[in-house]
């Protein structure tokens, strides 16, 4: 399992601008040529913006989503247009008050070494603790974090004793939201790809049970063994067939937080989910969400992380890969399932 | 359109009771001979229960779903057993305290002349109002009023001024959901198959437009046109198809009240919805319900509701048939489509 390494080593400044850009759209899952790598000049800020030189870049399964030209959340990357990412970086010149050289910022900018940004409210300063390591305010002590906790508190609320499932278990979010299931006092039953991520899962991160999808037995029978009780609540990373199938085992008044499909992402046709029926018959709720929208839970859930990473009762795991020029390929890990938690750039 | 029937005729006490089974599972579309009538005796009511001889017997879709041999909210009904159905009836015998000839109850009966009940929540005493005709205990004012009323203001709340469409929108409880959403001052649009019920929906229901599904114009196109703002909320009696095209059309933060999917019902296998997608880019929350799971929600459903009906605000649409013998047939019409309101026989 990869090791956390720091990425608070300090920023360089190079002279040039290097930035991925959507060369095509990805037909499937996405391959190299998609994306056009370009150097440029480094630009300046703007009237009320900071020009920031970007330390960490986030790699997220979302972003594959806003290749395809449909409707989704956030408008489609546009062909030519700059890969849209959140990141972590050090002021190196501002044109807002409030903002200086040095200051570190994280929000939506995109796989580049400097980064124009405006600051809002998704765009804003970041004031790390000494000794945390820049990498973790993108996993568990960020967005990652964040949506693991909006989604077993607010979207599909769990309570102790209660049996969770968390698909894309070993993932980024996945891997904090067992854990969180964990600290809430429920059972809480992992599904992954791989011996070895369910090993993790069982040894590291303490999940009552995982479930390894690529096992031959089906996940219907493994959700029997495993879920005896049923099912209370179950975040839902993938969609597809494995929601079809969980939607068999949800008990009475189960939740279901939709946060991503990542099982359709790459599909020229998404799965049709037959097992809807369940709704009625449980009286289930299925909640789709995005972590940014719920800005009340936010400081909540922040101090809940933070207390969390800080006493050791929670593992944020991250995998930072050095050099901007590796950022597609680490990118297209996340199709292939070979990694486990958080994958991070340092351009 | 139907009329109104009063179905508060004095009850005849037969010597004799019809009882309707279930002679074997339908396989797709419910045919005559997967039921079977029989006469019996007249039971008498044992400890703790009263007979009551039945003067209105429900006809609902959701009958399809427990002749299936499969997990429901409710167990299947067994083979050579009694067709379950929400009744309304006289007592002509009790072994229960509280209970006396002569008094009126409703509950979870089945279609037979008498009935041995037990009280419980699902079966209690009626105190219908002098000039109220009591079918509409069944419809506006019983059951089908509150699921209607339970769903748009718990499972999927409507605001003034937003838009809400309603499938099956001609049938019993689509019909009561119109106009609760209109009451509340919606945008309503209703689905429903034929241009009878869609006139219907619109001069005498007022919804605000009606979407024939016989119509050869998509669905798709067809929610463009009257839902050009797009939908807030969306009162599901379908599924399958519909509701997948639906998804395509909510607006961010919409909510659907999953209330039943009689796409699905006759289907050898249920359609696979494709659009679920839609949950996270629109934040969208859908929830499955049975009413009586919400029994804080009734009494104010139950004022509602009675306050609509006698302002003429709300119209309750019965349709009784006589006879216990037609009600096999009644029960096919439900999909046939050819009704509107609520179907409903005096045995």
């Amino acid at each position: 399992m990869p090791a956390q390494t720091p990425a608070d080593t300090p920023a360089d400044t190079p002279a040039r601008n290097r930035r991925i850009l959507l060369a095509r759209r990805p037909c499937g899952v996405p391959v190299p040529d998609d994306f056009r790598q370009v150097e440029e000049a480094v630009p300046t800020a703007g009237d009320g913006e900071i020009l920031v030189r970007n330390r960490l870049l986030s790699v997220d399964p979302a972003i594959r989503g806003w290749l395809d030209d449909k409707e989704s959340y956030f408008p489609p990357i546009q062909l030519g247009a700059l890969i849209n990412a959140i990141v972590i970086g050090t002021v190196v010149e501002s044109r807002v008050p409030g903002y200086a050289p040095g200051d570190i910022v994280t929000g939506f900018g995109g796989w580049e070494d400097y980064s124009r940004l405006t600051p809002s409210p998704i765009v804003s300063k970041l004031d790390p603790a000494p000794d945390v390591p820049l990498s973790r305010y993108l996993s568990a002590l960020g967005p990652t974090g964040l949506t693991a906790h909006v989604g077993l508190h607010v979207i599909a609320p769990v309570r102790a004793g209660e049996t969770v499932v968390v698909s894309a278990a070993a993932g980024a979010v996945g891997s904090i939201a067992v854990q969180i299931g964990r600290l809430r006092g429920c059972r809480v039953v992992g599904i992954a790809g791989g011996a070895d991520k369910c090993r993790w899962l069982v040894e590291t991160l303490g999940v009552g049970a995982a479930i390894d999808r690529h096992d031959p037995t089906p996940l219907d029978d493994a959700l029997k063994a495993h879920c005896p009780a049923g099912i209370d609540v179950y975040f839902d990373n993938v969609g597809g067939a494995t929601l079809d199938t969980i939607l068999g085992h949800m008990n009475i008044g189960g939740r279901i937080a939709t946060c991503g499909m990542i099982a359709d992402y790459n599909a020229a046709e998404p799965y049709g989910v037959k097992n809807l029926w369940q709704l009625v018959v449980k009286r289930l709720n299925m909640r789709g969400f995005l972590t940014y929208d719920h800005e009340d839970a936010l400081p909540a859930a922040r101090r809940d992380l933070g207390q969390w990473v800080a006493q050791g009762a929670l593992i944020s795991t991250e995998e930072v890969v050095d050099g901007l020029d590796n950022t597609v390929a680490t990118f297209l890990r996340l199709f292939t399932g070979s990694h486990s938690g958080k994958l991070l750039v340092r351009p």
